[in-house]
Parts: C-alpha cells; sequence; structure tokens
C-alpha cells in the first residue's frame, strides 16, 4: 500500500532508503507494506480509498544528529519527511501525512526526560516522552509537581503542544504550547537551532524564559512545518495544597448568559481551573414532558423550554467549579463564588462537591477523573466503547472543533444556527445521534473561547458512510466560516479547507506563511500542506474542499 | 543634523518624501533639523557622535491605509522606515531606529482605542494608543477592568507589548506579549495581514484566541522587523474585590534561597502578584558596624554579614507579597503565605502591610504605588531627578536588564561575579555610586526568571563620558555571556551585540531570522537591524562590539 514520493522514483527512493539505514540502522527504517500500514491513520475518513493519506515508509532515529543526518539525506533525494512523536493523535490524523508519499520521521525512540526542576517547575523532553513518561519520571523522584495532561495520556508531550492541544487544570496550564518554554529544531536544510535562552551558550533560562531576544520564531513550528523539534521545555504547576469542586445550577435557559459572565469573571481571575458546564435539562430529555415537548419540536424556545424546565424541577444548566490552592484558600474562593454567582442569578442553588488535600491516596485518584489532577490516564477510549446502547461502536471519528466567543449569547446562538444549518442533513455523530440540540453544552479547554466539539464517525469498511462523514465535515465548516467562527485544530483531510477559511484579504496570511516556508525549505522537505502550508515544489497538492 | 538613508541621492529621497505627503499631507512629513532632532534617541549613548542613530525624517500617517501606501513607496524609492507607536522608549532607544538614515514611521496619530469588552476582559486597540487612553477608556465607562501598566504611562499598549515589555499586577498579564491576542500588520509589501481568528471573516473572537490555525506568526512581529503592527488585542484582567499586601523579613543572607523557592511557589500557583525584593541590610549600609565591616571589605563573605545583621537587628531580606482577589480570598492567601515561609525558614517574620477593597477612593489611588494597581503615571521619572542626593542628575540611562534563572543561589552567585568582574573598572550607575554590592536585590517583572538590571548614565554633553558608559555596558553584556546569562532588551547600540550573544550554534537563530527576513522583505524596509536582524541590502551595516 505504501506510495513513493512524489516525481521520486523507485530506484531514487530505495537510495534513500539506504542512506538513511547508513544513518538509523538497519531495523528503524520501515519499508514493508506490512510496517507502513502502522502509520496510516487509523481514523481515517478515506480509508482505502485513493484520497487516503498514505505515507511511503517510516525512519526511527534515536538522537537529534541522526534527525540532522535524515534532514539533509531527505533534501538530497527529494523525499518529504513528516515528523511524528509519539502517541497516535488520533482525530487530528494520527501519523498519516498530509501528502501521500511523504516518509514518516518518527521521534518515538527519542524519549528521554532531560531535566526536571521542582524548584523552578520546569520540564525538558524530547518528543518521544509520553505524558506517563513525565508523570511517571515526577513521581519517582517524589517531586511536588503537576504537569497538566490532554486525552489520552499517551501522547506526546511535545506533540500536543505543538498541534497546540490542552488540557485540564488551570487556564494557563491547560494551553500547552502557551505553557513550552523553549525549542530546539533540526532546521530543514539540517541545522540545528536553540530558540529563547537555548540561543546562549551555556544558558541556565532555557526553560525559565522563553523570548530570548529579537523576534520570537516558536510559533512557526507549532501546527506547522518550519523544523524538526527534537527538545522541548514547559513549565509544570506546582502540587497544590488541596482541591475543591462545587456545583453551581441555574434554572432557566438564558440564566446561561450571567452564568458564562460571572464563572468567565472567576476563570480569568484565575480563582477557578476549568470550569465544566453541564446540561440537566438535556439529561432529562427522555423523560415527560420534555420528551414530549421535543417530539413536538426538536428545538423549542427559551420560553417552553423553562417551563418544561420549572415543571420538571430540573435546572437548565450546571456548571463544575473546581478551586486549586491553600486548604483554606479554596473554601474562600468558592464562598467568593456563590457570592457572586447567588447575586447575579436568582434562583442559583449550590451544591459542595469534592475535596482534597494533597497528596491524594491512589485510591482517591483511582476514583477520580484523573486529568483534573493532571494524571494521565486512557480513560477518554471508553467513550464510543461497545455497551448494551452501543452495541455496534464505530471504527473511529473525526472532531469538528469549532471556537466561538466565551459568552452565553454567543453560545446560544451558534447552537441554534448549527442546528437549523445540519437539520436538513443526516449528521450523525459517533453515537449516532443528530449532534445539535438545545441542550448541547460548551466546551472549555481555552481560556477565554468556548469549542463547539462534534464527533463524525469514521469506518475501515463503509466507504459510502465515510463519503458521508467527510460531506458532513466540509458542510460544518462552511457553516462555521459563514458566521465567523473557526476551527484551531483539524484532520489533514481538512486542514486546507480550514485554512482556506483563515482568508482575510484574500488569505494574505497563508501567503505570508509560505512565503517563509520557501525561504526556510525551499525543497519543501518538512511536512508539505501541514496547517494548510504548502512548499513551492508540491503547492499544487493543495486540495480543494472535499 | 539629519541624515539621507544609505545609497538614496537627496534628489530621490525627495521624491519619496513628496509622495508621502501626497500620502499624509505635507504637516505629517518631518524632514527639517529641527523637526527631526525630536526623533533623535534623547538617551543616546553616541549623542553627536558618528555612532548616534539619526533618522532622516519622520511620516505619521493617521489610518492603515495610508501605512500601506507609504510602505509601497518606501519599497519603490528604497526608503527604509521605523515604526515607533507612542510614547519615549527611553533607555532602548527612543524613537531613533537602529540604522541611521531609516526614516521613521510615527504611528501617534494611529490612537484609537477600537473595543474594550468588560464581559470578555480584552481591548482591540491602535498603535497610538497610551496607557493612559486605554485607562481613561475603561473609567470613563465604569469598566470592571484593569490594565496591567509598565513605567511610565505614556508608552505605547501595542509598542510596549511589541517589545516585550513588562507591568507590575499578576504574572501572567505582567508578560506584555504574552497578554497579547491578534494583530493586524502591514507587511514589508504593503499587504494587509490579520492573525489568529482575525484572519477568519467577520470573526467576533480575534481577541478570545489567538493563535488561529496553522504556524502561528505573531512573534516575529514582538522585537522584530517584519512588518508593522497596526491593530493589536491584549486580555485585561477583571477587577479584584480587594488588595491586600505583606511583608516576610528573613535573617540570613542564605535564607535568600528558600525565600525564593516559597515566593516562586506561591506565584507559580497564582497566589501572589509581583513580588518585591528588598535588602534592609542594604538599607543600613551606613550604619556602624556595616559601614565599617565594608570599609574593610566590600563584599564580605555571608558569615560575616550575618553577623552584622544579627548585631544590628536588621533582616537581611524581605520580600512584599501582595494579594488580588475576593476579600477573603486574599486573607487566606496570606495567612497561607505566612505558613510555608514560616515552615521554610526559622525567624522569618512578618508583617500585615495595606489592604483595599475595589474600587480604591482617589485619596488611596494617590497615595499608593500606582502601577501595582493597573493606574498607568509618570512617577518613575522622579528617579535620578534633581535633589539634594543628587544634585547634578545625568542626562539619560541605559539599562543593562540581564535574565538569570529565579534561584537564591543563582541570584547571590551572579551578584558576586558582576561584583568581581567589574570592580576594576571605574563604571558607575546613574546615581553616580558603584552599581555592585553584597545588597543588589533581583528585579521580578518576568514570571519565571529575575533580572539584574543596572541603569548606565548617558550626557549630552559629555562624550569621554558617553564613551566609557558604551565600554562598560559592553563589558557587562561580555560578562553576562561568559556566564550563560544575557539581556532581553537592549538599546539598538546594543543590540547586535546582544544578539551575537544568542550564538548557539554558529548563530543558527539569527541566520535562520534573516533567510525569513529577506525573504517577508527582500527590500529590507522595515526596521533594518532591528532585534539584529539586517537584511540583505543592508547586512553589513551590522556593528561589532562597540
Amino acid at each position: 500500500m505504501a506510495v513513493l514520493p512524489p516525481n521520486v522514483s523507485q530506484a531514487t527512493f530505495d537510495d534513500a532508503l539506504r542512506r538513511f539505514r547508513e544513518v538509523v540502522g538497519e531495523e528503524w527504517v520501515f519499508s514493508s507494506d506490512e510496517d507502513v500500514d502502522l502509520y496510516r491513520d487509523s481514523y481515517s475518513p478515506s480509508w482505502g480509498e485513493p484520497g487516503e493519506r498514505m505515507p511511503s515508509g517510516a525512519v526511527a532515529p534515536i538522537e537529534v544528529e541522526q534527525v540532522q543526518r535524515i534532514v539533509r539525506i531527505a533534501n538530497e533525494f527529494r523525499v518529504p519527511l513528516y515528523p511524528i512523536s509519539t502517541g497516535k493523535n488520533l482525530t487530528y490524523g494520527g501519523s498519516a501525512p498530509n501528502m501521500s508519499g511523504t516518509l514518516v520521521l518518527d521521534l518515538k525512540r527519542m524519549n528521554r526526560v532531560l531535566e526536571v526542576d521542582e524548584r523552578r517547575a520546569f520540564a525538558l523532553v524530547e518528543p518521544g516522552v509520553s505524558y506517563f513518561d513525565l508523570y511517571n519520571y515526577i513521581q519517582e523522584r517524589g517531586l511536588k509537581l503537576w504537569i497538566d495532561c490532554p486525552d489520552p495520556g499517551w501522547g506526546s508531550v511535545v506533540g500536543n503542544s505543538l498541534d497546540r492541544g490542552l488540557g485540564y487544570t488551570t487556564w494557563f496550564f491547560r494551553d500547552h504550547f502557551g505553557a513550552h518554554c523553549g525549542m530546539e529544531v533540526v532546521l530543514p536544510n539540517g541545522e540545528l537551532m536553540r530558540t529563547g535562552m537555548g540561543a546562549v551558550p551555556g544558558s541556565r533560562s532555557w526553560q525559565d524564559y522563553r523570548y530570548g531576544f529579537g523576534p520570537w520564531v516558536d510559533g512557526l513550528f507549532s501546527q506547522g512545518n518550519f523544523g524538526v523539534v527534537t527538545k522541548m521545555g514547559c513549565w509544570l504547576l506546582p502540587e497544590p495544597d488541596a482541591y475543591l469542586s462545587g456545583i453551581v445550577s441555574v434554572p432557566r435557559r438564558r440564566d446561561l448568559i450571567p452564568l458564562v459572565d460571572v464563572v468567565n469573571y472567576l476563570e480569568n481571575s484565575s480563582c477557578i481551573g476549568q470550569p465544566r458546564y453541564r446540561s440537566p435539562l438535556g439529561a432529562a430529555r427522555n423523560e415527560p414532558p420534555l420528551r414530549d415537548l421535543l417530539a413536538r419540536n426538536p428545538f423549542p424556545d427559551d420560553a417552553e423550554l423553562d417551563r418544561v424546565a420549572e415543571e420538571m424541577g430540573v435546572p437548565s444548566w450546571a456548571c463544575q467549579l473546581q478551586f486549586y490552592g491553600g486548604t483554606e484558600v479554596v473554601q474562600a474562593m468558592w464562598r467568593q463564588a456563590r457570592q457572586k454567582l447567588a447575586e447575579a442569578i436568582p434562583g442559583a442553588t449550590f451544591e459542595d462537591e469534592k475535596y482534597y488535600e494533597m497528596p491524594m491516596t491512589g485510591e482517591q485518584i483511582a476514583n477520580e477523573r484523573k486529568v483534573a489532577f493532571g494524571v494521565p490516564n486512557l480513560a477518554i477510549f471508553s467513550i464510543g466503547a461497545r455497551s448494551e446502547q452501543n452495541p455496534i461502536p464505530v471504527d473511529g471519528h473525526l472532531d469538528f472543533t469549532c471556537v466561538i466567543p466565551k459568552t452565553g449569547e454567543d453560545f446560544l446562538n451558534a447552537s441554534r444556527v448549527f442546528f437549523d444549518a445540519m437539520q436538513g442533513t443526516e449528521v450523525l455523530n459517533t453515537n449516532g445521534q443528530f449532534p445539535f440540540s438545545p441542550f448541547l453544552v460548551p466546551s472549555t479547554w481555552h481560556a477565554r473561547n468556548f469549542i463547539i466539539i462534534v464527533g463524525l464517525p469514521t469506518y475501515r469498511t463503509n466507504t459510502e458512510a465515510n463519503q458521508r462523514t467527510r460531506a458532513w465535515m466540509s458542510q460544518l465548516i462552511e457553516v462555521a466560516s459563514a458566521n465567523g467562527w473557526s476551527e484551531y485544530r483539524a484532520s489533514p483531510t481538512f486542514q486546507d479547507q480550514v485554512m482556506a477559511a483563515y482568508s482575510f484579504n484574500d488569505h494574505v496570511l497563508r501567503n505570508f506563511l509560505e512565503t517563509l516556508k520557501d525561504a526556510a525549505d525551499p525543497n519543501g522537505i518538512i511536512s508539505p500542506g501541514r496547517g494548510g502550508v504548502w512548499p513551492g515544489p508540491y503547492r499544487s497538492n493543495r486540495m480543494t474542499p472535499v
């Protein structure tokens, strides 16, 4: 199934592989169909179709100097490389490249935790280090530090940051790119660069101060293809003394508006960690009289929903608030939050939930949502697993993840707009349900914006269903763009379409990026097409919407 | 005094000015010596010498479209531009360019506050908006928002962020570049670009989510010369309910080590705002027996200093802790801080200081350090003013601002290293004193690193003294580099030398930046030499150390 890089003959490709083998050893260059298959995107929405992104092979170096040699050989033979780190990056393209024929540069063997400094609360890691690895390193040494980890924990600390992935603790640390500090990068010409204070020989501040001097380049390596990041620093959280959570519930639908305002205030003041919105009314949608109302009108107006909510005695919305800090501090913060919420929202009710002092016992952790405590895990994979309710799980999913402003009005409006726009389609999420309803809740990984997230199913054996999924995704992206919303992240299949939506002034941003890309990487060797940025030699490969 | 751009004849320059006048009107192009003199660096360490950076003139557009036309004309005539915003950027080069003959692009007339959103806590401003302007806009509307402002308040919100300037409240907001969200930029070819969600037509999230999609370019425009930033968003702080401050004092010199560790913990946990270290012992240096000890040995060892401190009953170090939050929260945080400090440092003592509930009265503000409350002011200029102690003030100063790791050991070591290295020189600071001693205190604007800051005097009428200042600065930069420390910011006179210290792997970072610069700005029109990045046409102008 492996395919050759564009404009590269089998003989040239074989020569290149031979040279790569000289660098990393026979066993770390993968070119058999059996091996290369493992680098396909397990969740590809084009599985087995011509549009599936297929690597030409893979090479797995164990140290920076090997990466440099590989990049130089790749330039010589015009074999483009797609660097990956560790984990699977499922729903965002897995390990498969944007352009078929690109060779995967698999960095999983570069998995050293190079430094963790407890007093200055940072780590310096290689790309193959997973969240599990970093967590275990810290635990084994008894350091009083927390990591902020995403779902799932097998992912790469470096890779997730570069993909601008997110986590679950306090707002600053949830932004994994934002919390990075300092990079080492193999440039497209094979040269080794360090950014920030890492450029100062002998500096001990590489992980203290990120900007260094002069223009700051790190952003180019996030969702980008300007080099191969071989080391990265990240800031860690000091272990708090205590954790407390509580739940606020509000009766009416439009109470979401002041609820979001007060929760924003608390979060922007660093009073709370990640707020988690819920729709108690939505959870009761199969009970009368709500069930009957929805049968008549799947998106009733606010007054109707409020009437039913009142009759059922069910709140319209709830939000879990999580506090991290000193033992008395978290109690005082929860009192402050209750007071502000009670003032702003008549009828708001409060429920004390959890309280832990650190360190938690193994049993406490085992029974908790681990990510809220910086404990990596794989629980996310239970979503969509086979169950009585879900007898035939789908094979994978694509996530539509759309940035909208963090206000109640914007969220209520977007819920309605997506519902209306998609109602005529048969769009189904991974649970086999129409994903839009009055009971959608905003996702809150980002510090200052909401996300509307919808998982669409992908299949290994059902091309027709995959075609439908692609059409739905494409349509969702269009609906978003038409309303000034857009994705912050996408699977390679949709990266060109998403980047095309960032079109201000006839795509000047994309043109600027491609001008820089051509200068930094004239042969277009690193990840052609990643983030919608195509180098000159492969620019004609840019996809038009699927 | 005005000088022509390199390789541009007077006739060509006059033609260019004529074209600029067509764009902005006669009165907004400045070319007389009298006018151009105002754009010189008032604090230049080379005042009146051939090395002084002299602009060729200035042009002041009032809107983005004029900026675009100016940039295009500049390309046509090869007249390089040096964009400035508002305020003076004193000690960092003022309004004078890196390369003599560059024309100042003065954006002070573009001074609109375009949007302030109280609920989402952001502002969108033009470059001519000062901290005073933004503060006044917020106050006039009674919005419950704080800005984080630097010294002094006349500076530009955009300009200070792009210079990676810093402020005085909580750690995240003090980093003015870090707290920006979204830019509009006129590129070196005159095209208009918006970054982040600003690239999505109709987006309301430009100031909510900074990264957008694909590689993130904003960093290139900080301390950089990749374009002219014409709009920028920044995140603001919600007004807290209360402010509390307290002081911890520790008896022994090496108590600084656990003091810094605990204060780091508190700050990295978002428990405190900016911590402010003091040296009570240093304040008593003119009293016996300390005076006598210092007369014998200007840098006594720790045991000697501790003995004298004990005898005098003066603490070695103190630190002001500032808490922002709910009325009960700040009290609980101060209790938590005291407990942690008391556990870590035997003999630590505590003093309650200030407590305010917001909003403060005018009288309260008037009597306070305004920057701690986000209130812009010009109090900084009282430093070095004429007084009984300081009868002959210097004309200006250059700041040496050196990043070192945020540990007590690193700081104590750096104090000693600078003392030893500079002791043989006659280096004097703006107060006419040798700037190094056992009583230096770390500056704490940055979230995760200390700064050692020394102000060196500059003069309008004393070339010989300026030459000494330049030699001292150059030597300080060399001492720093030799120890793995380096400046995060510098006056243009020293930017080449500072960038040269970021030399990892034979200056790959600088080479990479210049490769990108040449692609984005082939004529080298925007700020040649800024941040040590020289475009091809002017690269031979790079300075060797002064």
